[in-house]
C-alpha cells in the first residue's frame, strides 16, 4: 500500500478507484452523445455552456466518491460555476476535483477530443490523476509516485528523447483560443495571439522573437493538451484561463512524466522557475525530457520555459488569494 | 458495378482496393513510428520535413497501385516534391493523388493526428478517396454516388443538423498556421492570423467583422481536417498553402457526405459560389447539414462561405495555369 506522509490515504485504492470512476464516466459520455440537441444551458457568454450530460456525470462521480469516501471534499466543475463565488476552493484536506466532461464545445459538435478528468489532492498538490478519453480509447492515469500511464500499460513519456537545443525551434507547442473573445487593445484575446505568433514566426522575425515553432495545435480540452505533454508529443502548453478541474489530474500525469509545469506569464525575475499553482488558471507545461549533452533534463525544461517567457504577453487573470 | 459514364473504370472496385492499400499503408506507418530519430530531411525550411517512412510508404502504394493499374497515373507527395516543377500535373486521365503520410510534423513528435490519403481522380475531378488514420483506428471512405463512410459502416455526416442561422457563431472553426511563417506586413502568416482573429472575436468587435466561433481547432493535418468536416465535427476549414494531395481525398469524403468545397480566398462577385480546384491551394469547406426553416440546406451553406469570405483577407498562392 501507497500512504501519502501526513494522511491515512491509500494512494494506490485511490487511484483504481479513480479509474473505474472514469470509466464508467466514459461510458456515460459516449452513451448520451449521439443526442445532438443537448440540452445546451449558456454559462458566461455564447461558447461558455455545460450540457445536461455534464450535470449528470459530475453527479455520479460526486455521489460515488462521497459513499466512498464521506470525509473528502469534493470539487466539481458544475456545482461550482452554478455557485456565486469563484474563490479558490482547493485546501489542504483531502480533495477530489472533477472535470466530468472537459472540452463540452467539442462534445456537442461530436469532435471525439473529449474527456472526463478526475483529480485527488492533498494538501493542495494533485496526487491521483486520471483523464479519459472514451472516443480516442485512450485513459491516461498517474500518482504521485507510481508513474504516468497511457492505457494502464504504456509508460509515460512514450519515449524517452531531449529538448530542442534550438526550442522553440522543432517544438509542437499547444494552446487554446479559449472562452475569452474580448476584442480591445490589450484584450486577453490579443495578448494570446500576439504570444501565439511570436512562437510561430520565423526566427529573425517579431523583433527577434520569432520562435518557428514545428507547429501549433489547438484542440479545445487542457486536460488533453496536458496529456499530449505527458506522452511527449506536445513540447509546450502555455495557457490561461482554465480552472483547476481542467488541469487537476493533468498536473500529475504530466509530473510524473518527467513534466514540469510553471506560470503562463513570465515573471519580473526568471532565475527562479516557481511550480504551477492549480488554481492560478495560468499555465506552462514543459514535457519530459532527457539530458543532452550540454545539460541536465530539468536545465533544458527551464531553458525552453524561459524562450516561451521571452515571446509571451502577461495575461489577465487576477485571482483574489491565489495570485 | 458502378462505371465511370465514359471510361471503362469500375469505381466499387478501385474503391476497394484503395481501401485495402490504406490498411496497409497505415500499418507501416504505425510499425515505423516508434523509431523517434527518424531520418528527417528539410524541404522548404525546418517545418517542412519528410521522413524515410513518408518516402517507404510513398513508393509501397505507388508499386501497388501500377502493378494492378498499369495504364493509370501516379502523384504522391514525396516524388512530386523531389521534383523541380510545381505544375499542377492532375489531367483528365485516370490519376492517382496520394499523400503518403498527411501530419508528418505530428508523426515525429507521436501525436496521433496522422493519416495516409489515398485519392483517384478521373477528368480532374476526385471520384475515390480513402484516409486512414491508424492512431485513431479510424477510415474514412467514400466514392462517387456511393456516400461517405466511417469505418466503412457508419454513413457521414454523423448526424443530420442545420447549420446555424448566427453562423460563424455556434460553429466550429477549424484551420492550420502551415509552413509559410514568413513575417512582414500582409505575409500570409499575417493574412492568416488577422482572418483567424476576425473568426474568433466577440460579436461586434473587429469592426463589424468579430465572428464569435464556437472553437477555433488546429491539428496539423488537411487531410483529417476535412474527415472532421465530413463527419460534422467542423463546421467550417478554411486553409491556403497545402496541395492536391492533401486534400484529393478529402474532397469527395466531404462531398459525399454532402459537404460544399469552395476557394478560400473572397472572390470580387460573391454572388456565385465557385467549386473549389484541386490544385488550387485555396481551400473552404462547409460541412453537410440539413434544411432549416428559412432556407435549403445549400443556401444555408453557401451563407455560411459568405459570412467567412466577409472576414478572411486574400491569401498568395496563385499557381500558374490553376488560379
Amino acid at each position: 500500500m501507497v500512504h501519502s506522509e501526513k494522511l491515512d490515504v491509500d494512494l494506490k485504492e485511490i487511484y483504481d478507484f479513480a479509474i473505474s470512476l472514469a470509466k464508467q464516466a466514459g461510458e456515460i459520455l459516449v452513451k448520451e452523445s449521439s443526442n445532438r440537441n443537448h440540452n445546451i444551458k449558456l454559462k458566461k457568454n455564447t461558447v461558455d455552456i455545460v450540457t445536461e450530460t455534464d450535470e449528470r456525470v459530475e453527479q455520479f462521480i460526486k455521489t460515488s466518491i462521497l459513499s466512498k469516501y464521506p470525509n473528502h471534499k469534493f470539487i466539481g466543475e458544475e456545482t461550482y460555476s452554478s455557485g456565486q463565488t469563484r474563490d479558490y476552493l482547493v485546501d489542504d484536506s483531502p480533495t477530489w476535483v472533477v472535470d466530468p466532461l472537459d472540452g463540452t464545445v467539442n462534445y456537442v459538435h461530436l469532435f471525439p477530443m473529449i474527456c472526463v478528468s478526475i483529480g485527488f489532492t492533498i494538501n493542495g498538490k494533485t496526487v491521483v490523476g486520471v483523464i479519459y478519453a472514451p472516443f480516442l480509447n485512450q485513459i491516461y492515469s498517474a500518482y504521485k509516485g507510481g508513474g504516468s500511464w497511457l492505457n494502464e500499460t504504456t509508460k509515460l513519456p512514450l519515449q524517452e528523447t531531449p529538448l530542442s537545443q534550438e526550442a522553440p525551434k522543432g517544438c509542437i507547442f499547444s494552446c487554446e483560443w479559449g472562452k475569452d473573445r474580448k476584442d480591445y487593445p490589450d484584450s486577453n484575446l490579443h495578448k494570446k495571439v500576439e504570444s501565439f505568433v511570436n512562437m510561430a514566426a520565423e526566427i529573425g522575425g517579431r523583433d527577434g522573437k520569432g520562435g518557428m515553432v514545428h507547429g501549433v495545435r489547438s484542440l479545445g480540452s487542457a486536460s488533453l493538451d496536458l496529456c499530449f505533454v505527458a506522452t511527449g508529443a506536445f513540447d509546450i502548453w502555455w495557457e490561461a484561463g482554465c480552472w483547476e478541474w481542467d488541469v487537476c489530474a493533468g498536473f500529475i500525469i504530466v509530473e510524473e512524466a518527467g513534466g514540469l509545469i510553471t506560470t503562463a506569464n513570465p515573471p519580473p525575475n526568471t532565475e527562479v522557475i516557481p511550480p504551477a499553482h492549480l488554481g492560478s488558471r495560468l499555465y506552462l507545461a514543459i514535457r519530459g525530457c532527457t539530458d543532452n549533452e550540454h545539460e541536465p533534463a530539468q536545465k533544458s525544461q527551464e531553458r525552453v520555459v524561459r524562450e516561451v517567457w521571452r515571446r509571451v504577453r502577461q495575461l489577465n487573470y487576477n485571482r483574489p488569494g491565489v495570485n
